[in-house]
């Protein structure tokens, strides 16, 4: 059977399951979302009104044997950016949907009673609307506990906790992973596009279906070489053994390490964060170094962090979170970061977004640097009830900045910068100015070129081959986050030459075409320019990739440099 | 001696006294202000930064025995919309100013130390920079109180409350007026911008000198026939009985008379905040029904409000903060709004800004509609203190509906409507989205002509003749804000053919020029196309010249009606 469009409607309560337009018919993942968003969603309308609408799609080879294949792309207007967003998340519902023949889930409208709360539960024969209320106003491992007694402990729960309830701007949507903990669409606060929409959770049916694969033989010998690509690559190793805070000591090595809100590049606490020490702290207290976010992971670069009585706290803990907690807001403690990492897990927030507006308000006098304790305190007692303070914080760094009148805050298109400094690492700043979702390292990961010396290499103090790095990481991330790949396979697919011919197999495969490399990089060229058309109809021009003017002021230690790429060659960008 | 500008850098603490650029010559007022800021300011900066400037210029008429020309004009980049701003006041110091022979003051740069505050002290030689600790973190009443026994009571002020002083978005700067009570400078924060600055206030010193008058048995005879077309005038008598207030009954009966967070056009508790009841009050409790702003004004729209006891309790007790606290936040309660106004002008709070802030809470559910005392508790226990509510708050009607996900917002460019609905009275509908500083009324009032009938009649309800009604008052309002001329000369101008050639007969006899009408008309297009390349400089596009969607989607009773003017209608205003 054919896969479908599934589409609801919460101003009427209605649901439809139409059939996939011509045009969408080789799109899925990021692709399909921000196409759907730019076909659909009037770029000027409020992001919390009834005229936005939230796109959840598999990848290409979602529910496939293809490893590495289950992310969920969500999509809107961002209440957060105002720009178009996509944000993917691991956790197994992707390959669920993908399994039921869902092409896309598109949710619209807003009900008009805004006093009820709605679940939407997904089947192959479409999405059946009920009212809520037992597990509103819970956090999403409650949520997950009770959905597993009352539905099954198959299901698959994609839900927001009570920030995105509360419609904070950087409420994030949760994923349910197969150990029935969370992975999270982070950025960009969809997760208040969806309390909006007054629904608290989508249950994903388990099913015996498979996803129908034209050429069997051919995807899994293409499966096969890919796999081996991945397991081989010497970064996925690294992060199999180490988490991806395997780079809290190679960031802070370069300089490039935003520490204390972004007033230093260093960390003279980075051991005490570091991958190695965490890794280290996991075996010792019988924690899991090593382990999948979705069914079908080769790299395994989760993990699942324990207390000291060796009891679980946390998993899918990154150097993100980490190194925002840790150096931004000089928290030298990884226990304390863990704690933080849970109540933002279990509130469904953004945790970078939210370690960044902590940074912010440390500086603003709210609390002092260092204080993890305070941290949690302030999450657990403000943000989660919210309290005026608590929606101060819970609305992201910008809103921190706003509220107490603070220069220095490092947000793009008022979403939090993450964890590079872009005055050292010069091509992430391109990244950050130019992506089409605010700041986001994830949209064009220079790091891997700049640091990481994967893919060649480009000076990250030089403002030479920048742009063009950017440009062709964003054209190639564009194209991966359709697929329903996990970014991580990228360092692979830029070193080992039978990775992304293998990837293209798997997709021919899968559906009968005959895609060549050259396809791919037009799709992720075509994904840019459909979200970038979007944000300039809503209003955004070159005035908006910019990065704050402050670190065009402030040499960073060590390297003592500052920003000092032109808008002439930021605006260069768009060349393609 | 002629005029000179008066320039204070406040990154090194250094003051020069430099000459007019023959550009400047011909302008004052807001025509000078903008025209400043457009040269000197880059518009993508940071507004509470070290490259905004704030820059104060009296009006051309401001000095002389001109009657109304006592408006004191502040321009800046604005932190609350991030447009260019001007925002002028009533108060002694604009005519002190303009003797003391300063065209501009232009401050400029912040200090880098953020512990220290300072004041400015200006004579007739320049700007002296002391350091500020005795009045720091006081309201702006005892600030006049103390500089006057510090300096002199003749001394002219210009101060920020506590709400400046914490960089808050609503923030005014106060203007001492002739009865050491205060007029402010209101919208758009730019009492914010002063205190980035850490200024705490400015002192003008009192001198004997005269504006000198090229011609002045001329300038004589004209202003003599410009007051009496000012006295004669039936709208200046009503204004000079029932302050601006009268309008309460007026727009109230026009169904324009935003109510309750916008969500009707009428009132039931109109009558007790109207300015009849306002009148009657005031006489029988002692006030002053009939009181000057400034020297020289012979309209005096002003009052003296007293409370029960028949002691002062508020002054320049305007329509539209009125409206704001009485309808739009449903307090039918006159004192009650009269103690939150005097709140807000110690405090030094735009008081269309913040009630409407209120509102957007009452919709919230943080205090009910209606709760007067409330909005008194919040202001002295939250606001003044910068708690996080205060600070909420204290940024305005977009940061209140940003931080509770509240989606009825009205605001423009993040500027609070004020107190007539555009679904009801289309014209000022247009100003509002044209307008180059976000919704303000002042910048092209329609409702002379929609609801008044001065300068003809256009159907309030109706599409046709909008946009050229509020280009046409948009273009003389630029001109009228850089005469130094309070706004409501233009009633007397509308309609008595001697208004407006004696004003132009006073500026040519003031400078021994030879303006004509068209000049005037020209210098008016000059200023707003000036303000509007700024604008577009900093990134705003016409995608920001649009009402909230609200407007769009929920008729307003009682005549049911949307907002139905198109975008293509909206941008033919720039038409010119």
């Amino acid at each position: 059977m054919a896969d479908k469009i599934f589409r609801v409607n919460m101003s009427d309560l209605s649901t439809r399951v139409e059939d996939v337009p011509e045009a969408w018919m080789g799109l899925g993942g990021r692709g399909l979302t921000s196409t759907i968003v730019a076909a659909e969603v009037e770029p000027t309308c409020h992001p919390l009104g009834k005229r936005n609408k939230l796109v959840f799609a598999p990848g290409l080879l979602s529910g496939t044997p293809a490893a590495n294949s289950g992310r969920l792309s969500c999509g809107a207007k961002s209440p957060l950016t105002g720009t178009i967003k996509e944000a993917n998340s691991g956790g197994s519902s992707a390959q669920m949907l993908a399994r039921l023949g869902v092409k896309a889930l598109i949710i619209e409208g807003k009900p008009a009673d805004a006093s009820k709360w709605y679940s939407l539960q997904v089947g192959e024969n479409g999405v059946t609307i009920k009212e809520e209320s037992e597990v509103v106003g819970l956090g999403n491992f409650a949520v997950i506990e009770k959905l597993n007694q009352r539905i099954n402990d198959k299901v698959g729960v994609i839900s927001i906790g009570p920030a995105g309830e509360m419609q904070m701007l950087a409420a994030n949507i949760s994923v349910k992973d197969p150990d029935n903990h969370v992975r999270s669409c982070g950025r960009g606060g969809l997760g208040a596009v969806m309390g909006s929409k007054r629904i608290k959770f989508i249950a994903v049916e388990p099913t015996d279906k498979k996803v129908e694969i034209t050429e069997p033989e051919a995807f899994k010998a293409a499966n096969r070489a890919f796999a081996k690509a991945l397991v081989d690559n010497p970064i996925s190793k690294a992060l199999a053994q180490y988490g991806t805070n395997v780079l809290v000591n190679i960031i802070n090595e370069s300089g490039g390490l935003p520490t204390r809100n972004f007033t230093a590049g260093q960390f003279e606490g980075h051991e005490a964060i570091s991958g190695e020490t965490m890794h280290d702290t996991i075996v010792a207290r019988g924690g899991k170094p090593k382990h999948n976010c979705h069914p079908g992971c080769v790299i395994q670069c989760s993990q699942i962090y324990a207390d000291v009585k060796g009891a679980y706290k946390t998993s899918g803990f990154e150097y993100e979170t980490i190194w925002a907690l840790g150096a931004d807001c000089a928290i030298d403690n990884l226990d304390h970061v863990a704690e933080a990492d849970s109540i933002m897990d279990d509130l469904g927030l953004d945790s970078i977004e939210i370690p960044v507006a902590f940074g912010v308000a440390m500086e603003a006098g709210v609390l002092p640097f260092g204080d993890g304790v305070g941290v949690c305190r302030i999450l657990r007692e403000e943000v989660a009830k919210g309290t005026p303070l608590g929606r101060i914080i819970g609305n992201g760094a910008g809103s921190v900045g706003r509220a107490y009148g603070v220069t220095r805050v490092p947000v793009v298109k008022n979403q939090a910068i993450p964890a590079y400094d872009p005055r050292a690492i010069k091509g992430i700043g391109i990244t950050y100015a130019t992506s089409t979702q605010g700041a986001d390292h994830t949209m064009g990961y220079t790091i891997a070129t700049n640091i990481l010396g994967v893919g060649g290499k480009v000076d990250p103090l030089s403002k030479e081959g920048q742009v063009e790095l950017s440009r062709n990481l964003q054209i190639a991330t564009a194209a991966i986050d359709s697929t329903g790949m996990c970014l991580f396979i990228a360092f692979a697919a830029l070193d080992d030459a039978t990775c992304l011919p293998s990837l293209i197999d798997m997709i021919n495969a899968r559906f009968g075409a005959k895609l060549t490399a050259n396809d791919v990089t037009n799709l992720g060229m075509t994904i840019l320019k459909t979200e970038h058309a979007f944000n300039l109809a809503a209003g955004f021009t070159n005035k908006d990739d910019r990065l704050p003017e402050f670190f065009r002021d402030e040499p960073i230690a060590p390297h003592n440099v500052v920003w000092d790429i032109t808008d002439e060659a930021i605006d260069s960008f768009w060349n393609f």
